[in-house]
């Protein structure tokens, strides 16, 4: 996983099968000083993150898993997750 | 998946099986503050994307599952697609 | 893999299922010549590593393998894990 | 996938098993705007790629599907392959 | 697969069930010039490479595909694995 920041939301009407009612979330990945690296990932959610919110983002197999277990989750049309909405870290 | 601007197509006679008919788009990655990361991605659309539009790409099982929904997808010759067109974020 | 160290660990209520009870480390990623890269990474720990300690974290099948041996493991919510606690290298 | 030049070819005797009479290529990928970005990559080649070609270069299971569609080539030991020598862009 | 240098070897006690009697090298990456990026790689050596020595990485299944031939290799603990020792290349 990584860990980032929520900046925004994603609006769209041209998307592939399988992403309809999906919440896509941007999120700039944060470096091992907290700070912003630049780097932006599109995660789907389904914990209900908010902007400005702390989180983790699991990927491949990980984020098809946050959706719905596997190993029968191979049709997800997922490969960036919300996994983590993160309280606290020290 | 990575947001980014469809920047042109790649024209071939010469390709792997399992590509023919498919429209391959150069993707210019950008990052958390909109800007161009200067990566690129070609992927594979089916969406109709066109030069200039501003696109998410899915890679992996995600980007199989654009163009097939799986599990019965893996002969799919394919690492990135056009998952979304992006009409707006915030 | 990559070779990093455990620089903290992350704390939530509002997580994905499958990651019940799991122990997530924030690990920042060395270079080449042992220095920080800036590169953070979050990895599920079964090893008990603490804060300090240089390890290394697998990631894909390999980091599920971690957790439990495959094939019978693509239900784990798990893309990133802690493979080995180092004690030397040279 | 990402876009590059051939630069090379490596020479070997000591190889794992699956890779006897594979040609590998070395590949330099290819920024945004075309330049070098200092990224290289080791691809399988089946496509008779030279030195000096435009290439794309696919990864996972897009690379096995280049050298034998799947299901059925998980024992494929290939990690990137050459899908595409590109004629013209644009 | 990436191009890199044996750099080192890992030691350690305490590690994933899985790597038992696994040889575990550090890899510096070599970039598009043959000069070292800084990025550094800890894979799994079946070959018995030796520090200094110019090999390629091979990552995911490929890796798994270097250590035992698959489909019934996804037990295997391996995200990386060197696969092929250079002895020249251009």
């Amino acid at each position: 996983m990584i860990r980032g920041t929520v900046v925004g939301q994603v609006w769209a009407t041209r998307k592939a099968r399988g992403l309809e009612g999906r919440k896509l979330l941007l999120v700039a990945a944060r470096d091992a000083d907290g700070g912003p690296t630049g780097r932006l990932v599109v995660a789907i959610d389904v914990l209900d993150a908010g902007v400005g919110e702390d989180v983790t983002v699991a990927f491949g197999s990980g984020a098809r898993n946050v959706l719905r277990p596997g190993p029968e989750n191979r049709d997800l049309l997922c490969d960036a997750a919300i996994a983590v909405i993160v309280e606290g870290a020290g």
